[in-house]
C-alpha cells in the first residue's frame, strides 16, 4: 500500500549554503519541519564545543537535519524506476532522513555519559510519543511513526532503507563531513557527492557504488579521516567537553549531596535523579544549559564556580599528551600533587581519549560491527571497497587512538614558587 | 610616541571561513579576543532573527568583529609606507576594529527599541569601565582606552583612522556583506574585496579609492542593496523580530503593573526600571533571554504566553503589503475588528516599515549625514563616485521603503465562521 | 508527432567547471557533440584575444556549447507538465542550443568586418549542408535540421522556443557570463542561475519570470554589465583586436595588389575572394590562423611584418582615451603626423568604440529590437522588468560609449629626438 | 652581492582564477613576461591531450608559469628574516620559477619519446641562447642566466633554492594540482595551500614543514594520488596521446623512406634528421602541428591519413586493461590478426602503461632519487614524513602501474563479418 502523500501546492525551498537548495514537495515533510519539537533543533549545537576552536562552527542540528533529508532526497531521484527499489518507500525514507537527529539534547555527548542517556532513545520517544511530530506522522498511516523509528532504530526489516541512512557512505556523513567544513572553513570535508549520489545504486538490502566511482569514495573517506583529526578530535575543543563534563559531574554531586543551591536548577532535577521524562528532556536546550552555567558561576561552591567560568569565558585547560608508559609511580604522583596544591584531581587532572577507525570492513562476531561499502563492479559482482581500492586497503582496520592528559595550567603557574609541589608538576607535565 | 606594541613570540592564527585565517601578532589583540567581555560576543547572533528565514544564519558577533579586525589588518599592510598614513595610529585602529561592536546585546535593534538603549553607549562602558577589556587596553597607554572609544565613537581628531571603521565603505560593511552572504548562502555578498584593499588610500582624512577600482566599488553597493533587500529585510525576519519587541512591550507593561511572574524575571528588572548598569547588561546574552522566553510560555497572561510559543516554536505572523492610502475608515476599522474578536490589536496588528538608501552623497545639513566615497583620480584629483559611475549616480539618492502590516493569520482562521468580524478581517487583509 | 528520440543505453556526462556536469541522455545529442563540425569548436577560443589581458580566458566554444545545452536541458525539466509547454519541442530546443555558435570561426568579429562574413549564414550553412551534422539531425526527422536552423535564426514560429536561446536572459548569456567570469577568474559574473532557472515559467510566446526571482534577475543583469566593461571591452583586448583586423586588412589588400608571398595564403585566398565555400569556411580554424601569422612575420612586406610579431609576441599598442571634441584640425594633423614619420596611419593609428545597452524594453520600430524581460506577477499579469525594479529602471536604456585610439607607442618613441614631429604626436596624444 | 634589483613604478598584477591575483614588483620578472619565448607558452597546452577528455583542460602553460612565480613569491614574504634564508637568492628563485617549463613544446611527452628530445635542456638552452630571456636575466649580472639554469637543473650549489622549485613538495607541484583541477573542473586537487605556506621554514639545504601542519600535507599528497588516476592517467586521454605519438612515428618514417609530400613538413625537418636548433625548436608550436595535422589528413599516405582525421575529430582509441598474464601465444596472436585483416598492428595495437609512486622517501642508490619530505617537530628535530604520517606511511613507496591496451574499435566492427579473424580479434579483446 502507498503511504497517502499529499503534495504541497506549491514546492518550497530552503537556501542552504551546502546544498544551494532544499527542496520540499511533500506536506509531511513541510509540516514535520514546522513542528516544535523539530524547531527546537534549533536550539542545539550541531559541534557542540567546537565552536571554541573554529569560530564559524556554530551551526545546530536543524541545519544539518534538512541537509540530511536533502542528501536523501537526490538518492532516491537517482533510484526511481531502478530495480530493487520500492518507491513506496520513498516517503518513509525522506522522514527517517529529517529526523534521525531528533533526540539530539544540549552537548549530547558529556550530557549522555553523566546521565546515563542515550539521544537515539530520546528520538525514537518524540517519534511514538505524545508529540507534534508524531501527531503527523501518523497522518500518514498509523503505524507509520514505528516505521520511521524503526528506520531509525536499523530494525527496519528493508536493510537497504536501513543504509540510506545509516552505513559507512550514508546521507548523514555526507551531510555532516561537508557542512562541518563549510562553517568551520577548513579545506577538508570536499568530495565530490553529485558524482558519489549519481554512482549509488540498490541492491537487494544495501546502497552499493559503481566501481566507476571508487575514486570519488576514497576522496570521500579520507575527508572523513582528516575531519576527526582536524575537526571533530581537536584537543582544543577536548578541552572545553572535558570541563563541561566537569561541571555536569560537579553540579550532580553538589545536589546529591544536598547542597543549598542560591538557584534552584529546577531544569535539571530529573537528570540528577536519573528519571528523565520526555517533556523535561525536550525544555532542556542550550540556552537553558548555558543560562544555569551563568548562574552556577555565582554559587559558593568554589569548584563549580571556577569550572563554570572557565567554560563561559573560555579558560581553558591546556593539555599534554599522555604518555601511557609513564610510570604508574609518577602517575600516582601527580594526583597526589594536585590535591596537595588544593586542585582538586577529580576536576582538574583529566585524562581524556579519542579514537577513529577510518573504515573497517565486516568482521563478523565483533562488538560493533560495521557494514562495508561494496563496489557494484561491471560484471555485476560486489566487491568490497578495501579489496578494490590500494588507498582504503592501507588505512582500513587501522584504529588511530589519541590520549591527552588536560590540567589548568593558569592555575598551577599562578601558585606561589615557594610551594614546592608546582615545580614538579609542571617538571612531570613536561612544562 | 609610538604605542608599546608587544608581539607574540609566535603569530596565531583562528580558521575562518570568509577570510581563510585571521592573523594576530600583537599581543594586546590577543588579550583583547581572549577578554571575557569579548567573548561574551559568540552568544549573540549577528543577525539576530534572521536565522528563522536563512537557517544557516546562525553566526554570533565574534565571528563578525573578528573578520572587522582582519580587514583593517589588511589594509593597513597595504598603507605602510604610504604618504599620509601615520603607522603610529596602526594598533589604535586594529583595536577599535575589533571592538566597534562590543557592547551589542541580543537581538539588539528591538531591546533598544523597547528599553530606549543605544548599543554604542554601551561598546563605550565596556572600553572604559571597570571591565577586563579596559584593563587590557589600558597597557599600552592610560588614554589608549579613551582614544579607542573616540574612534569607534567618530570624534577621534585623525578622520582617516575613523573611515577605516565607519564610512559608506568601510571595514565593518565589507565584512557582514560578506559573512552574512556566506552564512545564510545566498549568491548575493560577492565583491572583489582583495581589489578594493588594493586601490584604497590614505588621503588626509579620509580613505579613497584609485579610480581604477571603481567597477569594484560598483559591484560592493549593489551587493550591499541586494543584501539589505534579499536577506536584511526579509518579511520572515522581520516578523519574528515583531514578534519579539511585542514580548519584550508585553512583559514590560506587565511588571509596571505588577503582575504577580511564576518566574521572577530579575535579569529584566533594570530594563524595565530604566537603569541598567553595565553589570546587569552584559549579563543579558541570548541565552538568558530564550531561557526566560521559554518560562513565560509558561505564564497564565495569554498575550505574553501565545507571543512566546510563536517565537520559540515559529509560528510566525503573516503579512500582507501595506497599502498606505488605504482608507482611514478601513484602517481604523480593522483595529476595531482584532479587537471585537479578542486579538488584542496592540499586539496582534502590526505595522512594519524598512528602508535602505543604497548610497548617497554628502548632502551638508541632512539630518544623518554620509560621507560619500571619493575616487582618486589619475591626475590626483579626488571625485565623488556617483558623478564618475553612471551605475551608482542611478541610483544614489534613491530611498526606497517597504510597508507591511503583520498578524496571526493562523489565529483568524481559527475563528469560529459564525463570527461576522471573521470575514470582513481577511476581506481587508486580502486574504 | 513527437521526434524519434533514442535514449542512450546509460547517460554519459561530461565534467564542467561551471555546471559540474553536463549530463546527456539522447543518442542525438551524444552524436552531434561528436560530429567532426562540432568537435572543430574546440579550436576556437571563445574569447577570442581576451586571453592576451586574461590569461585565464583560453577556453574554446566547445566549452560553452555544452553549457548552454545543458542549461536549456535544466530549464526543461522544470518545464515539463507546465502548461504553455509542448514536451514535444524538448529536444529541437537542446540541439538549437547544442549548436546555435557552431558557425563561428576564428577570431570571428575581426574577420566578419574585415571579409564581410556573417557567422550566422555558417551556423545555417553546416547545420543543412552536406555535413555529419546534417546528417545526424536528418535522422530524427527530414525536416529536423531546418527546424534547429529556424530555431537559431529566430524565424521559428513558436517564440517561446526560439527565447529559449534568444532573449536578454537565454541560456546563451547566463552561459557565457558565469563561464568567462570562471576562466578569467574575476568576480563579476556570478547569479543564482539556479534561482532564475527556478522561477522561469513559459508563457504563450516567452519565457517570463516569477516575481518572486526578480531580484536574482537584477542581480544577472548587473552581472552582465560589468562582465562587459570590465572584461569584452577592455582596451587591452581592443588592441590585440585592432592589429588582428589590420593584419587581415594588409594581408588582403598584398594579395589584391599581386604581393609574391613566400609562403602561399591557400586558406585565405576564398576569403580574400569574397567566395568562401563551406569547406574552406571550416578548414580556417585557429592554428590555421595562427599558423599564417607565424608565415607572416617573415615576409618581406614591413607592415604585415611587423603587425604579425605584435600580435604572436604581445606587442600591442597603446592606448589613450579618444576626445570626439578634438578640433578636427588636430585630428587631420595627427594623422599627417604618422604618415610624415613612417608610421602608416592606416595601420598604426586606429580608432575603435565599444558600446553596450544593459537592458532596454521593446520599443517597436527601433533598428534591433531587443525582446524585454516581463515578469510574472502573483495576480497573473505580466509586467516588464524595469517598472518593478527601481535598479533597473535606473540603468535601462542607458547607452554607454567608449572611444579609443590605439597607435604602437614603442615605435612612436623609438624615433629619434632629432625628428620634430616626434614630439609633437607625443603632445597631441597627451604622453 | 646583492643583484641589481629594479622595481616597478608601480606593482603590477594579473587577474589569476587560481591565486586571484599575481602580482609582480620586480622589472626584470616583468620583462621576461613579455619575452617572446615566455609569450610562446600561451601556444602550448598544459596538459597536452587531456582537453579531449576534460574540455575545460584548455588552458596553457604560460598560466602555470604564471602561478609556480606566484607561489615561490609568497612563500619567500614568509621566508624574509628567517634563520637559514638568504635574502640574495630572492630574485634568483623567482626567475627560476618563472622559466622552469620555459622549453617545453607542444604535446612534449610524445614529441620528447619520439624526437628522442629532452625539454629540460631546450629550457637550458632558451636561458642561455641568443633570446630575449637571457639578455634580460644577463642585465642583473652576466652569470644570472647560467644561475638561474643551474637552480632548474638541480644543480646549483644552495639545495634550498633548488628545493623550492624541484621536490615532492614544491611550487611547481602545489600549483599544477590546483590549476589542473580548477580547469578541469573536478573535485580533487583541493588542499589548503595557504597553511602549507605557512609553515614552510627554511632549513639548511632544504625546505621542510612544521609538524602542526602535518595534516595539511597529507591532503596534498591524497590530492596529488587522485589527480594523477583521475586526470593525468586518464585512459581516454592516453588513448589520443597514442594517436599523437603514432602520427609521429608514421611521418617520421615517410620522411625517412622519401616519401613525397603533398605538403613540404618543413617545419618537422629537422626534427626527423635528428638536429633540432633553437630557433627551430622555438618555432614548432601547438598552432603549427595542428595546421600540420590537418594537412596530413589529405595526404595519400592511408595511416597517416587516418591517424590525423582520428585526431582532429576525436574518433579515439578504445582500449581493454592489458592481462600482463595473457599468454604469449594470444598476444602474438593477436598482433598477428590485426595485420591479417589489414590494420598494420605497429599503428593500430598499442601498449600503453602509466605508474605512480604517489610518495616516497629517499632510498640512496636507487635509479630517480626522490628527496622525501621532512617535518619540523616541536623539539627541533626533522622527521620524514611517512615516520609521522600514519596516512602517508599506508601509501608510501606503493607504486600502482596500470596497463592497458589501446585499438580502434570502431574499425574492427567495420570490418565484413565474413571476415574470420573479425571475431577472434573481438574474442581475444573481450568486446
Amino acid at each position: 500500500m502507498a503511504y497517502k502523500d499529499e503534495q504541497l501546492h506549491e514546492e518550497k525551498v530552503f537556501k542552504d549554503p551546502v546544498h544551494r537548495y532544499i527542496h520540499v514537495r511533500d506536506q509531511v515533510i513541510w509540516d514535520l519541519i514546522g513542528a516544535k519539537e523539530f524547531q527546537r533543533l534549533r536550539r542545539i549545537k550541531q559541534l557542540g564545543t567546537t565552536y571554541v576552536t573554529f569560530h564559524g562552527a556554530e551551526h545546530s542540528r536543524f541545519n544539518h537535519s534538512l541537509g540530511v533529508y536533502e542528501i536523501v532526497r537526490r538518492i532516491l531521484i537517482n533510484f526511481e524506476n531502478r530495480p530493487n527499489w520500492n518507491q513506496e518507500e520513498r516517503l518513509l525514507c525522506l522522514c527517517a532522513a529529517l529526523l534521525h537527529d531528533l533526540g539530539h539534547g544540549p552537548f549530547s555527548h558529556s550530557f549522555e555519559k553523566v546521565f546515563k542517556l542515550d539521544h537515539e532513545d530520546y528520538t525514537r520517544a518524540i517519534i511514538l510519543g505524545d508529540t507534534e511530530i508524531c501527531q503527523i506522522l501518523s497522518r500518514i498511516s498509523p503505524d507509520f511513526p514505528q516505521k520511521v523509528a524503526d528506520v531509525i532504530n536499523k530494525t527496519y526489516p528493508d536493510k537497504l532503507v536501513v543504509s540510506l541512512i545509516s552505513s559507512q557512505i550514508d546521507a548523514d556523513r555526507m551531510d555532516y563531513l561537508q557542512r562541518d567544513a563549510y562553517y568551520t572553513g577548513v579545506s577538508y570535508g570536499h568530495f565530490d557527492m553529485e558524482r558519489i549520489l549519481r554512482v549509488m545504486r540498490p541492491v537487494e538490502d544495501q546502497v552499493v557504488i559503481k566501481e566507476s566511482g571508487m575514486h570519488a569514495v576514497e576522496d570521500y573517506i579520507m575527508s572523513r579521516y582528516q575531519m576527526y583529526w582536524q575537526v571533530y578530535f581537536h584537543p582544543v575543543t577536548r578541552s572545553a567537553e572535558v570541563i563541561l563534563s566537569k561541571i555536569l559531574h560537579r553540579v550532580k554531586r553538589l545536589y546529591t549531596e544536598g547542597y543549598a543551591f542560591k538557584f534552584e536548577p529546577i531544569h535539571f532535577r530529573s537528570f540528577f535523579e536519573g528519571e528523565v521524562d520526555l517533556q523535561d528532556y525536550l525544555r532542556l536546550d542550550e540556552a537553558v544549559v548555558l543560562f544555569y552555567f551563568q548562574q552556577w558561576a555565582e554559587e559558593d561552591d568554589a569548584i563549580l564556580k571556577d569550572l563554570c567560568l572557565r567554560f563561559t569565558n573560555r579558560q581553558l585547560f591546556k593539555y599534554v599528551q599522555y604518555n601511557p608508559n609513564l610510570q604508574m609511580k609518577d602517575w600516582m604522583e601527580l594526583y597526589r600533587l594536585f590535591d596537595a596544591v588544593g586542585l582538586d584531581s577529580e576536576y582538574y587532572l583529566v585524562e581524556d581519549s579519542s579514537s577513529d577507525l577510518p573504515y573497517d570492513f565486516y568482521r563478523p562476531g565483533e562488538e560493533e560491527e560495521r557494514v562495508p561499502i561494496h563496489l557494484l563492479m561491471p560484471n555485476g559482482d560486489l566487491r568490497e571497497l578495501s579489496r578494490q581500492s590500494e588507498i582504503v586497503e592501507a588505512i582500513s582496520g587501522k584504529k588511530r587512538t589519541d590520549h591527552k592528559l588536560y590540567f589548568p595550567l593558569d592555575s598551577i603557574e599562578a601558585l606561589s614558587d615557594d610551594i614546592p609541589e608546582k615545580k614538579k608538576i609542571l617538571e612531570i607535565l613536561g612544562r
